[in-house]
């Protein structure tokens, strides 16, 4: 199944939609927070491996924090939102390490690229500590955790893959948890820069389940992941895609649809009109004209939320 | 007529499908011609009024140059990009100013957003003489021309319209020629960064004939101007249109249409569509991921090239 | 006499210590006040011909807050500093405008180079009104204030003098005040960054009296400017300087200095060692390994503070 | 000794200087070739124990090419650099390892700070095939060397120390040699961004001999390590006891020293006025106000150069 999206929440909508499901789909459980300023809080817990299978991500916890606005906040609007995204991040924290445990915050991503920034711009704004508590350990409470960020870059700029980076770093540092934050796809514009998704499963390039090498993952660095990730950009397929859905479904409302139109739609089968719509080896996305900005707000938001969680 | 692109080969093209033309358009010449290394030089040519309503642009030259590959060329290579746009800015300076008068180059957009700095980066690299020649004309041959060049910003950040800002300058230290440079819509993706529109009407934002008040041209700035534009992004609008319109296509092709469908794709039709898939308050644009070093790549082409024509 | 500063309250100390002047200087007001969190705000007023040509600087209000510390801030010490910089330039702003007359703010400076780009950096965070008021009224309290915003770049890049690019902009939109937002040279190490000069007299480069052309004044503008300036830099000559001095001085103090040394001393002419040490057509500054941060954080405090006062 | 210079030639100076030595030092072998274009290659030579003391660096070539002009070369010129550049590491690398034996470039500094971002800014352009050697051998000759590059950060901002990173990714992903390139301090201010120091004994930040344990070298990593330093500042330090020594020197010319100030220079004791005149807890240094450039321009020679080299 196609899901173009990296968020768990999208991927249960997609695959409900798929199989016309009107309950739950079986080893998947979700439920929905709305709080003040029209923050909405979305809980997807896979459970076995059926709901593996089902959303094709690994088991665990998979939490979505929808903001409406994020520019232009108020210093207690901003609180507020920053409050949550903390409170999340602490929660999925204290099921894996104790408060005094070392981690490593790891921003992934291309720093020079607007729409593949996020993590290097969150690594810029947290709070380390782990040279204080080593080198000067008077100057921090004795049961303060040791904090450590990097950025690995990306391996078309450094040659090397970001597990090896990563992968040598924790083997030599030797923290308790990772934290890993990166861009995402989502399938919806409206959570470009105002979506973030926490997880407790790591971060695996492509999201197979199967695909346990590459990732960094448990499996993988041996400790831990946390995964924060943030939507950028919408492929631009999924917006053909769901044109020509919506086009389809207009028809059959009019009853001017006919067999091969509804078939087409079942069968999700556009590729030849996106063939023709978006040249190859092009690596195209939708995003707001404004997105450097968005960013800028999004990471300062999440960058203090991980603050305050550790 | 709703072009939904900046660039006069493309509404050219447009205007003659949605009019089923075979011949030329009343008031338009245009020819084409390929150079090495896959360059193309398109020049459309507004002759009178029925031309300039055809396209909604005002009477003028439109040349466009259309660069396959811009990114990590060889010196040669480079090097015949900037001389064929140099040559071809060169042939619309000499129309109309001497080889000696005085020129000011402006660049538009937000210097701040990937889609909108090509502008900035392109004056970033210019080589100014003016105040050489003002207050050290010994280090300048005598009839060398003086250049200065400014980035005025937009109004969304400096709160005053670009007009007023370029009017006050060129009032002020009176040049004989403007050059804008500014990122334009196309309907292309694969023209993204990697074309240049040169013309000698001035910039219209909007485009607009009877719309002379805004823009920067002759009329509202008493000198012409040169107007060097360069795609950065497709509409997200034009992707969506462009998908049922090949899907409707598709259809006919194969006999699977109606009547319905053909009337429907007759009008142009499909904003109900695009109003379901963008929110509305968004800037939607597609764009390739690269875009940051894609409008480097370009910047550096344009800037010698009219380095070099000055 | 040189300064080698542009600030009032150092041009005052050097006068005074040059002259051994116990009182105050002839046509010169000065008073400190020590406010909370270690601000000291300084207000020397010039009064009359004789106090310009004393400090030369023009009649007017010089106004210095000097901070300890800028980086780092909890959120109630920040507000506290905004407020202090916002009442003075409150004060000077309530001497020539009414508070609904349209300011134009402009940041002078190379934002490209970090010791001279916090009159950029400035600009980049005032909150502009100007474009609401004039095309979305119903936006804006009936009283607020039309605000606009430039950068209008330095000679060296755009060939034109920045009196002229500022003179065009303000014939032709007429605002009823200027602020202009520069960096300062200071004879103070710690006032790098550290300090704001807020003045009501325009900013002349180079500073003399008689120099009234190329400043950005009443005189050459026609509407008043008040300047704000940060020191971003010590010139290394300052540091020699006052280096020989200090040394000369030890030598006096224990009394091993000679009639020859007391006279260059008396003189401060050590310009052949200078000329030793410092390379001709070298711009050379001292300046704090960590100026970017600091100009950042300055930066945010400074443009918080103009918001407010208008 | 206190040198205050990480160049082996300006330390060379020093000592030969403060010890009055005519002939070379016992130990070090030194010679100078003057290239067109005014670039100036010196190759000093530590041969043993004697020379590492002397000079506080250890065993190993030091060549450092000095360039009169960077800014504004013809592309001839330019090439020429580079050439130089390339040769001398070449040079360094074919005493160490294979033509086709893995190498990982290492970028130092905090590339926020535009006095520290020279190591950043050079790996930023390194050409990296590792990965493509690694996954896309066909697209490479055969014999082609696997490139990589990363830039660790600075401990104040990771929270972990630069050898605990490189070590990491060393030993998982096992290059052959490490190329390592960071910003250094100078005793002359017009070596700054004007001149390259390569050297084949690694990088010990503070440069001691006996000093081990945190540098990067091959007894800590257990690669050879070819060390390229620039200088991008001068320690304000040396500037104030510059002054002083010539100070001195001119008053001993005309006679009008004295004993006690002989002493004085002769030990170079100068603290408390630099007390007197430097804030402690102040990172200061002297630089030209055009840093900036002068490092991106400096950054390109140094990359094409390695580049070239490999």
């Amino acid at each position: 199944m196609l899901f173009r999206t990296d968020m768990a929440d999208e991927r249960r909508d997609v695959y409900r939609k798929a199989n016309n499901l009107e309950e739950e789909i079986n080893g998947i459980e979700c439920e929905t927070e709305e709080l003040q300023d029209k923050i909405r809080v979305t809980r997807v817990k896979i459970l076995d491996e059926n709901g593996e299978q089902a959303l094709n991500k690994k088991k665990g916890n998979y939490i979505t924090i929808d903001v409406k606005k994020i520019t232009n906040l108020s210093d207690e609007k901003q609180e507020n939102i920053i409050n949550i995204i903390s409170k999340e991040i602490k929660n999925l924290l204290n099921l894996h390490v104790k408060e005094d445990e070392e981690v490593l915050v790891v921003g992934l991503g291309n720093g020079n690229l607007v729409a593949d920034a996020l993590g290097t711009k969150v690594v810029d704004n947290i709070e380390v500590t782990r040279h204080i508590k080593k080198y000067c350990p008077e100057y921090l409470a004795e049961d303060e955790r040791a904090i450590s960020a990097i950025t690995p870059g990306v391996m078309g700029l450094t040659g090397i893959e970001t597990i090896e980076v990563v992968k040598g770093i924790v083997d030599n540092i030797k923290p308790k948890l990772l934290i890993a934050i990166d861009s995402l796809a989502s399938r919806s514009i409206e959570r470009i820069s105002k979506s973030i998704q926490i997880s407790d499963t790591g971060i695996v390039p492509g999201g197979g389940v199967g695909n346990t090498q590459k990732g960094l993952t448990e499996e993988s660095l041996g400790i831990p992941v946390i995964a924060i990730g943030i939507p950028t950009a919408v492929e631009t397929a999924v917006i053909v895609n769901d044109a020509l859905d919506i086009f389809i479904g207009k028809l059959q409302d009019e009853a001017r649809s006919n067999e091969y139109l509804n078939k087409l739609k079942e069968e999700d089968n556009y590729n030849e009109i996106k063939e023709a719509l978006i040249p190859q080896n092009y690596n195209l996305i939708v995003t707001p004209k404004e997105i450097d900005e968005l960013a800028d707000d999004m990471a300062l938001l999440v960058s203090e939320g991980i603050n305050m969680s550790l």
